[in-house]
């Protein structure tokens, strides 16, 4: 089988790159900006693309959610959630005590705020991890960079200290994104959507969400984007349990296209980690009877 | 083609009679009350029952209902409402300053109360509408009876003065019920059910109703009725637009079946009158093309 | 104290009566209906009037409530609950196997099918279950009456068997109503209404519900009842645990008042029997420590 | 009266400092990042701060909402929307021909794409699009800056191009937070809350909805938000129609308050714009009158 070539958020040593390293028979093509990443997808210049969309502190990633929202007609294949360790890197022998500044991302620096205030170290701001680890690589001076493992073994840097992010659940969700297939379902499975509501019919969230509670679809995700066309005009971006290979998510999102502007599909993917309910199960079980009970009902009815 | 055997509630001039002489090919069959009606059904003694359902000033006939709830399993095939006018019948030259007594069943006395009062009658009650005309007939007395024109017709009365209820609107639906078969879809049909909670889960009438709100199915009636189990202990008597044979209608109660003690159908037939709004046809358009899209997105669903 | 003139539905020996044996400090008054009842109350004629409101076996009555809710504007201060147990009764001497045939009102005798199939005995329709023990007590045939064990007390009757009903645990609710006052509240009470919808507004059933489920408010009875201007034009009456004295009740009357054509009070009382939810206490200490922090912000709120 | 001492996210010319000159009697004070402005304000450094909250094209500015939902307790006082044109700077008598790079923040670059590609431009990264100005302004180079008319004039640029932005629509929602008061009800309000629910009881959503639903509180927005407790966890910032200072309002929220795992309240302030609908005084006279009905009947309960 050829290898995939899959785009990522470079440069090498990113958390991007990092989460790639999970898949196997893929190319590695790395991209500046999430834009140019999808776009490459749109237009088939690469195979698939893999982008942040959550991170456990930051929340949603708006370059990648507007990319497959506006711009683009692409669909969610694979979800990849990483740990986010950061780790203070500096050329071999450099002692902590010896640093005085560190570099890095503006995100990664908030997250470190505590180390640095706890060993009074100031912080100067680069334009990514990987740029930080390879100003750090590259200088004679005792500086220290904030960023991943990965990083710090490209650069040939040492870890002077791990893990000093001030939150040590955080982690980021990375998805692969295609241009046509929907994902096969396993039976645990995850769909992302995004609804638009009519401009003249305010105040439809909570029937949109009755039709959801109506079917014992468990909505574990739902954010107010801004549609871009001004201040307060929203559109929804839900994530449900299921596969819309489920006719019971089918007939949901059948219902909610014909009564909303327009809902589009982002994708129908594994969960990863513990995922859906058991009561899901259950409640399957019991559709299954009830389905047979109405299919006896409707074998009697007389022709028209 | 045969003509159907079918029971109603006599005596003959009653308004069940009345009802049942509006359909055709029909062989008329009396019986002397709802429950050895709704038995000889469902032990095949005819093919069909015509039996009063509601009221407009009464309400709900208990009897029928709870034949059909508790004691049997028959389906309701067709309705038909009758407007119920009542005259007052005497023996030809009687005049209405003649009579001083009036004979008639307790609910035909209870609507007729104001003209009793206007002219200062006295009341008897008798077992029947019928039964009062046939008293009238074969007695001497300057007696009047409160009944039906078929009723005056049977036993050769009069009508004194015509129209002499209450409520000049009131009406009955009588429903005629058979074993086995549903009736065709007109595309504008009335279903009825009976649902029964867990007892051990209360409050969730609410939750049921959003399973029809969450489809659009507009529900026409819905009333508690007693199990028969104690005070308080309710199953619910619901009625909506839709056929069974209808899609959503068909996901409806099967959804409910798997959430509820138990659903029993009691039939989908055609509606009397006015029927269904049009807003259901504007859904349906909308439901058409979202479900093209579905299927469209479900199309590209990888194998497993 | 003088007491209080409360009349009942006659004739002396009926189930009313036997609930109105239960009051103290009442000087009985019979009534021949629930309308005249209901009207000697209303004009003042008597204090109180205790009517049936519903029964396990054939569920709400109708006069009661039509009554109630669109001929008189009357409160209920109270309910009683009785057992309904039936009795073969017949004149001292008389053997079960020289009875052939029983007497009784309508709903008695449907209720003793079972017993009188059994026991091959023909059964003869009378005016009330009183009147069949009196017409027994006055004969010299070896007839039967079935009624209550106070009927046979009153005219002079033997047991020849007990509890020969059907259904064991069948029970009838009685309602005490007045004029004017309310029930103080005792903490375990129950509200009924009427709601009228604007005719030109339907399916706004299930937002009233929601006004009720979004206040934790617990819906026991909810019932469609013929508005009398037309087939298929219902008010609903509803019955919930609460006080019109709690806040949260009143709250949720105003909000029904005002957005509903018209709701209809009719009556908060104790609940007899088992009761409200001791959830419902739990929410009350929640809602309490809510209250004070609810309170405490608009303590900050400045001086427009 | 003195002159309040407000914060804004620096440095001078940003759209902050334009969104703080709208404002009278204040003594303005830059601040280098949301975090540190909020603390100021938090540990009364200063009066009052100005932080932007939302902008049209990117949405929830994630550092204001986390300060203000997880680190302090301040009050929202007060909303600015501030509409954003972005404009090519140069120094004076430089054209737009000459121009081949172009300076600006990453979100302004981000906002300008057509533009620049339209005129082939390159575009480097700034920490600010003051600093854009700046560094323009202190150079001898023929570059370009992005920013607001502001920053032109206070580092002395002159206008190449105006209103070069994609989106012409854009804006950005600023408010000016407090500590402890809440601000006066105007009739034209609006509420900022943060829900948290149970973590053992997830799929509250809707029932949380139901609530604002059935007290006919308009939900404006309605966004989860990551509670940095790991992946999937979310808290719910909600923005709805109305103020603390309403009863309706008051009573939802302490209902919520009840419910929920907590509520936090993050003010109550004067609507910019077209605000609150019409519907809400229709529900405000009716509610009025059935308040005045369900006081006449809570004074007509007898005493306990």
């Amino acid at each position: 089988m050829e290898n995939a070539r899959v785009g990522y958020l470079g440069p090498e040593g990113s958390f991007s790159h990092e989460a790639l390293a999970t898949l196997q028979h893929v190319e590695p093509v790395a991209y500046v900006s999430i834009e140019d990443l999808l776009g490459a997808v749109a237009d088939a210049s690469i195979d698939q693309g893999l982008v942040p969309l959550e991170n456990a502190l930051e929340g949603t990633v708006s370059a990648t959610i507007d990319g497959l929202v506006f711009d683009h007609d692409l669909v969610i294949l694979q979800e990849i959630v990483l740990p986010i360790h950061l780790h203070l890197l500096a050329r071999p022998g450099v002692r902590l005590d010896e640093i005085e500044s560190v570099r890095s991302y503006v995100h990664a620096l908030a997250q470190v705020r505590g180390f640095l205030h706890d060993h009074g170290l100031a912080s100067v701001q680069t334009t990514s991890t990987s740029q930080a680890a390879r100003d750090v690589a590259e200088s004679k001076e005792p500086w220290g960079a904030v960023g991943s493992a990965l990083a710090g073994e490209l650069f040939g840097l040492s870890v002077v200290a791990s893990d000093v992010e001030d939150h040590p659940d955080n982690a980021t969700r990375f998805v692969v994104v295609g241009r046509d297939d929907v994902a096969a379902p396993t039976g645990h499975d995850r769909t992302t959507i995004v609804c638009f509501q009519h401009t003249d019919r305010p105040g439809t969230l909570y029937a949109m969400l009755g039709r959801f509670a109506a079917r014992d679809i468990n909505i574990t995700k739902l954010e107010s984007r801004p549609t871009k066309r001004g201040l307060g005009d929203y559109c929804f971006l839900m994530e449900f349990e299921g596969h819309v290979a489920d006719d019971v998510v089918a007939d949901c999102l059948s219902d909610l296209q014909a009564h909303l502007a327009r809902v589009k599909f982002l994708g129908s993917y594994p969960v990863t980690g513990e995922g859906a309910s058991d009561r899901r199960h259950d409640v399957t079980a019991a559709r299954v009877a009830a389905d047979q009970w109405i299919d006896a009902i409707r074998g009697r009815v007389l022709p028209t």
